[in-house]
């Protein structure tokens, strides 16, 4: 077993650091087939989180891929399949599910998850035949990859949609598709980052976070580090609100 | 029944003009599987040439797609098949095959298909489990399309080659790809996250802040902002510092 926390060996593949995390999936037979198919297209990290069935490692359906069930992660939670990622996607279909995080087609972001690949630790999930990912699920991705299915039928066999998410993953990349610079829509004001500086930097001082000595340079630093983040509008308001709540619960604790 | 030598009706999707050929398929499930596959993906026409089971109608993986069985076209051999068709193509993986046909990669001849079955009729060949499509299959096809396996693990399960032709057909054309936020290189781990959102969780508990009525959609959604946020891995190790901090600061004060 590898120690996860080393770094990736120079001559591991890109795709070895990719993991294929099916979550919760109830048919042997199923992740035999996404084992399969991840093997086909040169993917060998496979985890199960929580199968309903254990017996998936002799999954008959798993031609050529018995190294890869017999090396699969099996977890409880997503916790320790995703403790070593860098980026989590989930994947879904049209089915309609309300997007929760940004959003893409599998196409439009698989060029994307290579790059990242070739340097960090990715995990792409795949949810339950009958129910797909959960919110709470979701809630750990940074990305939704949606495949692009008919609404008529929306409901792709978890095998096909390993086939097809790796396939597209291991295609060649079409002429070097750059990222487009993100938009920056929708972004905090100046006046709510500077709001935001201020309440952080009060309460740190209030915890005792900042030595007065080099308060003057500390308080740079945290100002660049909210403007690393480029938080939404909407974001630096809920923000707000919590700075504030726990700067009056100190404040209130404080006097007592 | 329609009458196969009338020309195409303008209402009909170009997807419709697509015939997809299973030739001496053995296993009614797998034949379920592509009626499946292809459904999800829009595609409607199946035919089976000399399939070695009958029985494939009653295919149950063929979930949403009965329709796709009920109207397949049952044939003795190619010829009925292709007599409305004016493009041939046969698929094949890496297993190595000697190409006898101009071939080239799924991703390379997919968008010239598509330009095709948008005026004319066309059909896709996929040979049996076992062997895959006879040099006598290949002399029908004027195209080879290769599915790019990894020569490691060449064969792919029929159902799910059909899925990724399907995909790759459907899929929208290259331009304007639409990309999900910048490359995340260089941002916090999963369990880097998970631990802020743990501790800005507690944190925001001992403040007051989470109505115990709603923790779990509150917890949600200071999940997602966590990962909106897009922290780098050295500002989630500054940012769980300052959390500590003000937790700590926060209990000292409530034990007075």
């Amino acid at each position: 077993v590898a120690n996860k926390s080393q770094p990736v060996r120079a001559s591991v593949s890109w795709k070895d650091n990719l993991t294929v995390a099916l979550v919760e999936s109830r048919n042997p037979l199923n992740i035999g087939a996404a084992a399969r198919a991840m093997r086909n297209f040169g993917f060998t990290r496979l985890a199960l989180v929580a199968p309903y069935d254990a017996a998936f490692r002799e999954a008959r359906s798993a031609v050529g891929a018995a190294d890869v069930l017999q090396n699969a992660q099996l977890a409880a939670d997503l916790d320790a399949v995703l403790a070593d990622c860098t980026l989590v996607a989930g994947t879904a279909t049209a089915r309609g599910r309300v997007k929760r995080q940004p959003g893409s087609t599998l196409g439009g972001a698989a060029s994307l998850l290579r790059a990242h690949l070739k340097r960090e630790r990715a995990a792409l999930l795949f949810g339950s035949e009958k129910f797909g990912l959960s919110n709470e699920h979701l809630s750990r991705c940074q990305w939704t990859l949606t495949i692009p299915t008919d609404p008529d039928c929306p409901s792709l066999n978890l095998g096909q949609a390993v086939a097809v998410c790796c396939y597209e993953l291991a295609r060649a990349p079409a002429s070097a598709p750059r990222a487009p610079a993100r938009p920056r829509l929708g972004r905090a004001t100046a006046a709510q980052s500077q709001r935001m500086v201020e309440k952080l930097l009060a309460l740190l001082d209030a915890a005792g976070y900042i030595n007065p000595l080099t308060r003057r340079s500390q308080r740079l630093k945290i100002r660049r580090l909210v403007e690393r983040l480029e938080i939404s509008t909407d974001d630096a308001r809920v923000l707000e609100g919590m700075l504030r709540q726990i700067a009056w619960k100190l404040d209130r604790q404080s006097g007592r």
